[in-house]
């Protein structure tokens, strides 16, 4: 007898540009298709090692608790807050996008005592609003803020905030799921408390797995509770035995795939090295600004702080937002994103993360955008828009095609290893 | 220049025969090496809808509400209670082991008003129990059970506790963790409220996600409720508004990934068919447990009871546990479980899940264990053990080895879809 068989499950062919998943490099594909080991298996917690070391690294941390938490990178978020926040705790939250307003909504869930500082979409919260909001309350217990808010493509300075946070003797939380392997972050360096990520960004792993580190401070913070925890599944302190090395206490069933997944991704961002990637996301991300601009695109985040990771432009009045974005996937096979609640159908944010940070990958959406823009499908004569994310590669002496890429993405050895 | 690559992460060769997770089918493991979609993207909606299509197969039910939590089987607990549960209701758990202990402690970290009814572990909470505590507690909001205890081995009978939950108008419960694909569950059928599992176990996907469903009456009782979900990743009427087909709201992004190789289980297990399926895991369990008797071993679940997916055997007094447990990974790659909290030490917890449970398996067990009980290395002889379970495949025509358990697992043509 023959099985009868349901055909496989074959994705249409994407270029991902969408504010994440990003593209996943076909060594991190493969990584996920090894045979399971048991989430106790000595090779297994080997490897558990192996990755709270490697994500040591790109997080620029000694943190003994730093470890990949099994859900998404909202998950992370969720964990870091309903860890610190009892109820009636002064919570401070920079609100200048949805993740800031997720973060306060997640405060509030756990009766945190919000302390809002807002600022409009798409600039930054500045910190001497901090300051003044530190000020005032007197007293905070923690201070959050999102450092890539992925919603407007803002960037927000952090070194100034972990200072204030120290002279409060506050605990500062930052959100880095669209800034960690991207743009320089340095947890020890800037005082950050308490970090986390999502594996889907710049680190072009698939999502299901949110990175985390905590500071000694904030562990016991979380050790000396008054009341417990409210959530069992992302409890730290229960998680933290699990991940010790002395310990392995069982908690739940680690999602082995992923930890293969995100071991392989995090050996591409060390071959990398960290600088050379940072240098290619801002180059890439300078590269399509200004092929952009070229079709009448305006940045949307305050000047001086954009992300490299997530490019959010303002369209032409002359251009139908959801139209060409569904062009754009129906007739190339690329995904970029629309804007969320009041910035629907005003903007567009287009990531460059990890694999999806290339220059061909630049130039295949301005080349499609072009085409829908300008109205000349099939003429195959490079437009202007082309021509100005082309002379940005120039002056980088990257105008020699894909060769010149693989050479600014050539490992220096031992470059910034920690 | 040449990349400076890191080795890649080669898995040494194991048999899972543990708690999860289990052995994953090829297939499957190839699903997950496919390119990712955006958590958007039509084509991924799709596969959404036909994830839900296939889980109401297995779950037995006609339930909307029918998804992949994006965590792992824990993460469905919790969700299913925090979700449920506001300051002060009464929530009734049977408590029989380490999941029924979980569930507790979950309803006491929401605030739910804990009422315990409890059993020895190894034995079944009997309904009996539950009619009189819910006569004594006047009303009830939530009745908690573990269908099938892990840290046990028992399997709890459900229907005549969804009948008694009809009656008191209470919201039913039940935990299938270890047995959603493995053994008889029907959500309908036994009027169960919520239902949730682990991708680990019988359905053999690596862990990860959690499948849930919802009758209407507890999707209803969670949209109004009159406090928010102290949960904001795993708030259910967020994520409804995500899987819902006329929304599909962003809330996190999926673990695109572990979607694919879900899929692919889940067609592997309607390919056998739910029917052939269960006998499988039955005869496999009755030979594994016939051969282990021969060693000494005895069966630790009450009779009657007993799950054919996690069989939990007493060791002889003669047998230390976790140098034989260590040295049967160690020489022959086999993973089974040790016990939990009280049973540590004493008892073994051998999964036969999903693509775990075959002939070749229990065979490949009984005579490492034989070996190592026996101290007769290397004389490749027969024992009694493997002998006792050989009779158990020979009263059922299973002895020709291989080509039996084919047949075995042939699929029937529509011989149980809803």
């Amino acid at each position: 007898m023959v099985a009868e068989r349901t055909s496989a499950f074959t994705p249409p062919p994407r270029l991902l540009l969408g504010p994440g998943p990003s593209m996943v490099h076909p060594r991190v594909l493969h990584a996920m298709s090894a045979p399971l080991l048991g989430h106790l298996d000595p090779e297994f917690l080997r490897l558990m090692d192996e990755i709270q070391h490697r994500l040591r690294h790109v997080f620029r941390t000694t943190n003994t608790f730093t470890i990949a938490l099994s859900g998404t990178g909202s998950a992370g978020m969720e964990a870091a807050l309903v860890n610190l926040v009892e109820p009636g705790d002064p919570v401070l939250v920079g609100i200048n996008g949805v993740f800031g307003s997720r973060m306060a909504a997640i405060v509030e869930r756990c009766g945190g005592r919000l302390i809002r500082v807002e600022a409009p979409w798409g600039r930054i919260i500045e910190p001497d609003a901090i300051a003044e909001a530190l000020q005032r309350a007197g007293s905070v217990k923690v201070v959050a803020v999102v450092h890539a808010e992925t919603s407007t493509g803002a960037q927000q300075p952090l070194e100034p905030i972990g200072t204030l946070c120290r002279e409060h003797n506050a605990l500062f939380v930052v959100d880095a799921v669209t800034s960690l392997g991207g743009l320089p972050l340095d947890v020890d360096g800037w005082n950050i408390d308490v970090c986390y990520s999502g594996t889907q960004k710049c680190l072009s792993c698939p999502p299901g797995l949110a990175p985390l580190t905590l500071s000694d401070r904030a562990l016991a913070t979380i050790r000396s509770r008054k009341t417990p925890c409210q959530s069992w599944y992302l409890d730290l302190s229960l998680i933290a035995d699990y991940w010790a090395e002395a310990k392995r206490a069982y908690h739940h069933t680690a999602p082995i795939s992923m930890l293969y997944a995100l071991r392989e991704a995090l050996c591409l961002v060390e071959e990398e090295g960290l600088d050379a990637r940072f240098a290619r996301h801002r180059l890439h991300s300078d590269a399509l600004m200004a092929g952009l601009a070229a079709l009448g695109c305006t940045p949307f985040a305050q000047e001086g702080h954009r992300l490299p990771s997530l490019n959010a432009v303002l369209l032409p009045s002359s251009v139908e937002e959801a139209p060409v974005r569904a062009e754009l996937l129906q007739r190339f096979g690329i995904e970029i994103g629309g804007g969320l609640g009041p910035l629907q159908g005003k903007v567009w944010r287009i990531g460059l993360m990890g694999e999806s940070s290339t220059r061909n990958n630049v130039l295949t959406l301005v080349d499609a955008l072009e085409e829908i823009f300008l109205g000349r499908p099939g003429t195959g004569r490079p437009g202007p828009a082309r021509e100005s994310a082309l002379q940005v590669y120039r002056k980088n002496g990257l105008h020699k095609d894909v060769r010149a890429e693989h050479a600014i993405r050539a490992p220096k050895k031992g470059n910034d290893r920690p």
